[in-house]
């Protein structure tokens, strides 16, 4: 399998629109450190992120530019996006924020990628006190949201993968083996079926399950155990992120009825989607199927995340979003129900956007699976 | 193997430590958010750093505080040193930084980690106009510096894993193989002997050793190589940092007399170390026999970094890093000579800074080894 390269006319392309997104957006220009902002401009991801800055700086007045440590120049140069960039490099030893001071307007207005680390921010406060510095989030948030027809392609084969995966979990032995087991199974099989990178395997059983942020320990899955998996990484640099709950033997009444309502809420929340519709209408939609059955006090996260060269990004299912959804987007549809002490349930798809609804990337059966 | 286990009492020490050494350094208070700062003061790291707000908040007037969002709580709660501060947490859907705001002065001055988000820092700077910050380094360089008993025991078991690593890879075959093969040996090698993370595994032949950070590519490494190894990554939690060089098949006596001033300019640096001398001494003390040899121009990046619960850390041996060596210190030593388009030479041992002098913590030969 493989995926189309991105080419440096995509990276280009992609410069320029940020640009002019940013000054729709009433910012001079956009800073972006190493993360997945940089890696969507210009494929190029540092070995590893230091305190030595590397910075991306797109603006009006000029070609976008690259800022790297000396040491770390032929590493930026390999990608291939960084062709579309005027590369420039500070040494170790010279003061980097009057390097970057040079790039940037004294009184400019600037959106800074939301993990920039706060000692660079700082130092270019610092050194440039009337500049001004919004989180890329707050004055772009839909910077990556809208994926092209290649980034899309690239998240359905994440999601054919993830779904490949949970098949094949079913037909592994549960009862009587260790969380941490079922996740090295989970692991295995992502990367059989063609991730470069797992980055969470959740096997929450019983109780753990109740506890939506757990991963998998060292408990010893037993039957009657309703158990939450929810599995995900990056596949061509695109992130998959999908959750079943399975029942090891024949599920109690209690975890039938749950379950069906977590069911009925992500089938809602998927129907809600649409072009044009704020984010936060997925949330009302799947959390008023748990509220009206009961629940919606163990309903205690948000609907969904957006998904891309990360597996959190915006746009966010929440209330209080008002962002349109557009075509395009990616993002998870995910209600849970947690009865502490007791067991949790959690469905979640992949849903993209299309011209008339929503379109799920996970396509596994959600009706509650018994496992051996 | 096994490393004696910190306590509560142990993280309750640090954070007590750290308050009072932010009063003496002029700041209100300490605020630290998911990496090494947190690892080191609390033992907690989340399972993911993500876009939701998790903050210790270190400050004379009040038990130190854990912000968490309430789905990471349970994992929060787990960590050893949690339990030596008191947790509170934020709902999805909920404003952390309001939650974050009541825990600090609208006046104040606090130092916040390093590597922190900035979209988290703006948030603050935005919800309290009056507070100010800087970077945990700019303000207490030296937080986690000195190292104390058990934290020199784990860096000198990892020093060792390193070097029986390094002893082995010398028996391996080297011609004819590509670097990343090399790479993947020395992987192995640290994960057999404790490591339970590989954070860099460089293998640099022939030109590729001419850039300080490459890191193994698909070349072939052929018979007259010279070739950099630059190896480590955390064991008991605490990083290793080595590099050799070596030569495949015999010398040219180019390789060989760059690689005897490398040895000696790493000599040099490693009899600079005592307490009392400024960290740009040991830089200036390798530099110099390296300038002397006429390749100043060839030994591109400072000559060391601290090393931890991080491998790149303060202190930094770099001119102009005033800051005297205490004992207690842990850091590399590693003056190289880059030799655009031929080679390169690297030399590297973290050293401790004892009572009188520096000692080694790697220990292999470091005259050139041939290899097959």
């Amino acid at each position: 399998m493989s995926a189309v390269p991105f080419t440096r006319d995509d990276y280009a392309a992609r410069m320029a629109r940020v640009v002019a997104d940013g000054g729709a957006a009433g910012v001079d220009g956009l800073l972006v450190t190493p993360g997945p902002d940089l890696v969507w401009l210009t494929g190029y991801q540092p070995t590893a992120i230091t305190e030595r800055l590397t910075l991306l700086v797109l603006t009006t007045d000029r070609e976008p530019t690259l800022l790297v440590p000396t040491l770390e120049r032929p590493d930026a140069e390999r990608a291939d996006g960084t062709a579309a960039t005027t590369v420039v490099d500070w040494l170790d030893g010279a003061d980097p924020y009057t390097a970057a001071s040079t790039l940037l307007r004294p009184d400019g207005r600037y959106a800074i990628s939301d993990g920039a680390w706060a000692m660079h921010l700082l130092a270019l406060q610092t050194g440039l006190p009337h500049t001004t510095y919004d989180s890329m989030t707050t004055r772009l948030p839909m910077l990556r949201a809208v994926k092209d027809a290649n980034e899309l392609g690239r998240l359905e084969a994440a999601g054919a993968a993830a779904d490949a995966t949970y098949e094949q979990i079913l037909g592994v032995r549960f009862s009587g083996r260790k969380e941490t087991d079922v996740a090295a199974d989970l692991a295995e099989l992502l990367r059989e079926h063609g991730h470069e990178q797992v980055d969470f395997t959740v096997v929450g059983s019983g109780p753990n399950g109740a506890n939506p942020h757990h991963e998998a320990g060292d408990r010893t899955i037993e039957v009657g155990d309703c158990v939450v998996l929810d599995f995900g990484g990056l596949m061509f640099g695109y992130g998959s992120d999908t959750s079943r709950t399975v029942c090891v033997g024949e599920p109690s009444d209690d975890i039938r009825e749950v379950h069906e309502v977590v069911r009925l809420a992500q089938q809602a929340g998927v129907d809600a989607v649409r072009p044009g519709v704020a984010c936060q209408e997925v949330d009302r939609a799947a959390r008023a199927v748990i509220t009206d059955a009961g629940y919606g006090e163990q309903f205690i996260h948000r609907t969904g995340h957006g998904i891309g060269t990360t597996t959190h990004e915006p746009p966010y299912m929440i209330e209080g979003e008002e962002q349109p959804l557009v075509p395009g987007m990616c993002f998870s549809v995910e209600p849970g129900i947690y009865l502490a002490g007791r067991f949790g349930v959690r469905i979640e798809d992949i849903v993209t956007v299309t011209d008339t609804a929503g379109r799920r990337l996970n396509n596994t059966d959600r009706a509650l699976q018994i496992v051996g």
